[in-house]
């Protein structure tokens, strides 16, 4: 079999066969096919797509390519959630203990960072101590002690999607629907718990623009779950703006504390009880999203999640005095606020720009060897639909180092205005099940 | 700037801005842009197309990233022809004597070949001490002495397209309008000719598949050519079936010695008037194609041109005596005849196939390491339209081997027959001044 084959096959728009797409991935993890026709090859499935079944079939080459973890010694049903990545996202953070409080079984593997949004392991990483490289057998251990647990990737976890993901990141193939399912799925099926549930997040701050593409994205994962005989649903969620307030690692475990302590910010709140109620539903821990939501309130309201991200904190070497007290997490050396230069409505908070913002203070990576400052970040005061009023503060910068005027000037791009009070969209736009 | 951009931008059908292209082409030749970059955004260029501004761009950029060649010492208009290439196409051994026999001045610079089409260069050096080497100064005395030279080009010639070309070839982006016509045309600029003549062919043997494709490429080159000041036009020639009757070096050799010798094969002798005559039109030398073609005539009945070709031979080391019996040009070991097994007329002659047919033999390359057989080949005795009787002889192929089984199969497969006398498609489909 010649690689330049595939090529020419998927040009032509044509479909590949189940042994070209084993050929692709097991040559190109073991280093026989070149990165730069593997680069064509993804340009030519951007503009050509795949079928449900080259879709399958590629899914299963990449899980397979290394390590797939075994649950087994878990006792009841595992669930794995996963979001397509946002600014501000802190979910996992206050998530994972709520539906561990209320009985689920979170064995989470996580990734870092790249580019505008932040990753789960850095977000922990801010807690002084906590380590994410824990062996297998401690990992179990711990999700049967405490119901959750929070490791990092190795290198051996689906090394097709390492590779690939990296190439893609590079070639211009990152939004190509069929390589961003597969590279989402194998992931989350070599992870092995029994329950999906995937956040799809559209809009300024996503890689999915619309609801429509958004949708179109969660159909087709759904389906590979199904093949993969996984119970997979979906959300699709507004990522027009930020998620909650706060950007910057440090700064939304404080969001994510405060979630567990009843005072988090409404949106974020109702998107971890939506996915939290699902979960609870996929676990068989309650009869309905109705019962879960209850069950997830008193979660909060009884201080048991809360407790479990100290327990989360204490099995993984973190400081618990800094849940407890969130002041003795990471400071940054300023925090400005920025006040707003005219008034009206906020009629749109641009979250890409946002996020490239806090990744520009040093909260984010450009490359992979980039080390994160855990302090910096935004803290929102306004959102979109707030009434602004000139002078008021329409958010803090935490910072280490003077802002620059370039920055400023950013910053003020990211927010538009209006007279009359505008209609904001909803943060949950659909839950598929 | 970032190439990612570059992807982005062709990926979304936008068209790429001056500096874009220059930044790409300085950055791949000095080695700051990696391969699986360009491939990708080769391969945005297949599906999206560039605009005429950006190839005239891109042809500017590659042409000049290397040594441009200076003909001004050579006196007259310098004429150049360029070949899309095909199966037993011998031409410029043939045209370039009678060219220069009529005062034309040919400085010639070739490639050598890959894959199924053979290159000048090789079939030139089937001639025994035959160079291709020659310093620039040698070069340009030698067609001021004698009207024509040839030579190879070196690595400093557009370095842009040979780094290019390598990668296209294996990432599936050969069969592109704007990279095709920029990888010809820089090259044919660079070369520094006063007028340019393309031969575009059509066929199963070449690149275009229909003429309407080859007139597409025919217009984008003779633009391009215009754009840079130089007299271009262009011819669009059938290659479903090979050119003439030999393939394979020697043989070619052969097929164009008896040319100039006055029994050249009628589709061969044609198309070398036809090509001739425009290019004395463009060197001045003729008013018009038909005193062009009486002066063509004359130069092989008076013995003129094979007298040039002998003088190219001795200019450049080549063995003469292989000119005046051509019986002393490599030969090899066995001469097979392939009879005829059915009987009718043959109403396609597959020149892809042959030429392949041809490279295994070895008369052609797989790889650039790959040594030729400057004896073997095939030579045709029954083209499309010819009658055949079985037993009647197909070919005679020329070998240093015997023939296997599954080599005569797929020569028996390029020809197809039926009852009925067949129309064939003319040599010449249109003649682009």
């Amino acid at each position: 079999m010649q690689f330049s084959d595939l090529i020419d096959t998927k040009k032509q728009g044509k479909a590949l066969s189940e042994a070209q797409i084993h050929f692709w991935i097991e040559g190109y993890v073991k280093g026989w096919i070149p990165d730069y026709q593997v680069s064509a090859l993804c340009m030519a499935i951007y503009f050509q797509g795949m079928n449900k079944q080259e879709i399958a079939w590629l899914c299963e080459a990449m899980l397979y390519s290394g390590e797939v973890m075994d649950l087994t010694e878990i006792a009841g049903k595992k669930a794995d959630k996963h979001s397509t990545g946002g600014v501000g996202d802190k979910t996992s953070l206050a998530l994972a203990p709520m539906v561990a409080a209320c009985g689920g079984k979170i064995a989470k593997m996580s990734g870092r960072g790249l580019g505008h949004t932040g990753g789960t392991l850095d977000k922990a990483e801010a807690i002084s101590g906590f380590q994410v490289s824990l062996g297998k057998e401690r990992f179990i251990q711990q999700v049967n002690a405490i119901g959750l647990a929070l490791i990092g990737q190795s290198k051996h976890f689906v090394p097709a999607d390492q590779l690939l993901y990296a190439l893609r990141d590079v070639s211009g193939t990152v939004d190509s629907l069929p390589l961003i399912a597969t590279s989402i799925m194998s992931k989350k099926l070599a992870a092995g718990a029994d329950t999906i549930l995937l956040d799809v997040k559209y809009g300024s701050g996503a890689f999915m623009h619309t609801p429509k593409q958004a949708k179109e994205l969660a159909m087709v994962m759904i389906e590979l779950g199904k093949h993969f005989g996984k119970d997979t649903r979906a959300m699709i969620t507004d990522m027009n703006q930020p998620l909650g307030n706060a950007i910057g690692n440090a700064l939304e475990v404080k969001e994510a504390i405060a979630t567990l302590q009843g005072h988090g910010p409404k949106d974020f709140v109702e998107l971890c009880l939506c996915a939290g109620s699902i979960m609870l539903v996929q676990s068989e821990l309650a009869k309905d999203r109705t019962q879960a939501r209850a069950m997830l309130q008193d979660s909060i309201t009884s201080g048991k999640a809360l407790a479990k991200l100290k327990a989360l904190c204490e099995w993984q070497g973190g400081d618990v005095k800094q849940i407890a007290d969130p002041s003795l997490l990471p400071q940054a050396e300023y925090v400005i606020p920025i006040l707003a230069k005219q008034e009206g409505y906020v009629s749109m908070l641009h979250a890409l720009r946002l996020g490239q913002l806090a990744m520009r203070l040093g909260a984010g990576r450009n490359t992979k060897e980039d080390r994160i400052d855990s302090a910096v970040g935004i803290v929102l005061h306004k959102k979109a639909g707030s009434q602004v009023h000139i002078g008021e503060s329409l958010a803090y910068v935490h910072t280490n180092r003077p802002l620059e005027d370039a920055w400023l000037h950013d910053f003020y791009e990211a927010y538009e205005f209006r007279k009359e009070k505008p209609t904001i969209s909803p943060l949950i736009y659909e839950i598929i099940e």
